[in-house]
């Protein structure tokens, strides 16, 4: 139960940092604000996601892995790197924490002076408008997929060192500055789920592909590393 | 004595350098522009604070530990890992570094070309305006809650590693991405009181809140961790 | 060939994650806006190209000791780090590396609404025209002998620390802040290549002297460690 | 000679890439451009000469231990962690690099198309204009004091790890966020010496400052451990 508690923890704290930048801090108006020099608020979005990520690896990691990603889950069960009694309540985990993330964040925004609409401002939820559906699934998909070779990676037998929780938090923050105007740069399951039960409108309609994607690419990344593909 | 003087520089060290550059560096204009933009100014923001305690981490970290902050102190001692002999000592520290450290940012603005009103240009200091005194706590509640996580976490005897100091520092820095506008992002009763006793006014009315929240986020972290419930 | 695929892998990662952060997260936009704050595009830019060395060196250096540059490959292969008989086949993965992550950033521009103009719009190519072409020599040849020098130093006998790939991605990053006008602060001979294939014109008539100059560059950093001038 | 020619190359590498940002890299520019958010430019300038301070820590670092700074020379004679017979080679190859790296960056800037005027547009010198002299005392004293004690705790005996270098780089970079508008936050002798030399003017009348504080700075830094005051 201790990891179950642990993955809730950073699920939800994913949330409450990551969808708190874009909102409560206001990145998320500033990013779509047509401004020139709008595509700066990039950087620090990716970085609230990244860093939430290296966070929770230092604070929650000693007890979970922190995984927070039921990508992460499946591409970590494929490599055969956790128990397969322990995917089902990792999963659930991850999912509870980002709804309750997404809760308490809606809670904080209501008491903005003036009030807060979420369904016209949003929660930092995530989907596709500028760019295709294909080129927000190949965005999706290839972000993941490396997100998911770094976490296996910095992981492995030989290459685990005690900086693989910061390496793996730059990666996914990084990885924000080329796919968010794609598709959002999710690569979350849960992370894409939460938010957008509170949202509904397109941010739910289009959930259903920041569910499968993402897994699927963790899991092919997976693979790689359960073939000693990219492993050493 | 020699913990007691650590934490009275690396409590000035954290004011000097976080309101200054608010104050001195000029960010907390760009950010109160009321621009489009004005949001991307939280991201120096925060890596001053967060790079802040990341660079005393790693300075005076080895004499005391580096807390630099009531509320770590009070999550520390309620995890069991500082003797209670010790914690009177750290706190007046740190109110007593805080302190300096303010005055050392005020006598520098002094010289600034044309003068500089600390009463309407400020400290640095922390506040709720845009948000409801209830959104304040609860972003000072969740913040506070999950730095000591990190710090605790990330210091534990399963999770310790030489990272420690810049994963804290980081995390403490994206806090702010999200909380700046609801509460200022104190998480620390002494990073707060300091600048206030100078600035006056809303600032010192409103600074029993972080005298309290963040403390009482602290020991409630703390618990968790000395119940081993968040610990492996 | 698991060395070579991994650094296949990283090549590609490197073009679509750097490239990437230019063309579809806008930034190359911002960059050229002409705006007073424009130069602030640098910075995202050069922790996209940077961090992916990062990620790459945690997630694939296990494997291949992740090069993802002919120039670093030259560099280490001087220094006496590697087998000669595996040269060619890590330059050949970086090549075609870097063209697949080209081929997969097009497609997913192609996708954007209202299409996308690769021969105007670009797709993170390297070259130089605010500055002369001696000065885009200087830049390139500095640039890249600093950025192997700390290559080879921080995996030196004496010098190798799990923070090694931190440390060399934060170095390329910074070398963009200062290098990018002058010469697109490429380094890297693939890296130039990818994109120059796609885009064509001035970009691929000057991808010469980002063949020779890093190349060159990386040797001469080689030889001082080589010849232990460099190396404790 | 070794020693002293890594830190030759490490002082001109931090002048070409911290001087190098504010002037080719256009952030000078920016940070003067009197626009709102004018400031934000603080945040790349910092991080091109504190991850500059990184890069050579573990690209020449294992040779020299990288001061690549006289201040920080002194300040670890004083707390005896180097022989007296090596302080003047150090600060002269310190000296000689700054000169060459501004010098390469000089030589740079004339490529620009339209040409470039040193005596104008400058070449990243430190000075005070904004703020009084009294100011920009305290500014290099207690900036070099902090940075000092970073360096001297975060190599200490209780406290050395594989992230000293990059905690102090950090250090450095988050000090401009509060300092630049004050004295340029230099904490560094030769770096204000070699861009003063080829600017003239109040650069090269306002240098005698730069040489003596941050020296006197960084010997009291090294008395607080020298004495164990601040030294588990």
């Amino acid at each position: 139960m201790k990891k179950y508690l642990a993955e809730f923890i950073g699920s939800a704290a994913l949330v409450i940092i990551g969808c708190g930048a874009i909102t409560l801090g206001g990145l998320g108006g500033a990013l779509g604000s047509g401004q020139p020099l709008a595509s700066l608020a990039i950087l620090p979005i990716g970085l609230a996601f990244g860093l939430a990520v290296t966070a929770m690896a230092y604070g929650i990691g000693p007890v979970s892995g922190c995984h927070i990603n039921p990508a992460v889950t499946v591409g970590a069960w494929v490599a055969g790197r956790m128990p397969t009694s322990e995917v089902p309540g990792y999963i659930i985990a991850q999912f509870l924490g980002a709804i309750v993330g997404a809760a308490i964040l809606y809670v904080t925004l209501t008491g903005k002076t003036g009030g807060y609409d979420v369904a016209t401002a949003g929660l930092g939820q995530t989907g596709w408008s500028g760019y295709s559906m294909t080129s927000a699934i190949i965005a999706e998909f290839v972000a993941t997929f490396l997100f998911v070779v770094v976490i296996l990676g910095a992981t492995s037998k030989a290459g685990a060192t005690p900086v693989a929780g910061l390496a793996i938090g730059l990666t996914l923050a990084i990885l924000h500055l080329a796919f968010v105007p794609v598709s959002g740069n999710s690569l979350n399951p849960s992370r894409s789920f939460g938010p957008a039960l509170f949202v509904g409108g397109t941010a739910f309609a289009q959930v259903w592909m920041f569910l499968i994607v993402p897994t699927l690419a963790g899991a092919v990344a997976g693979a790689l590393f359960k073939s000693k593909t990219l492993e050493a």
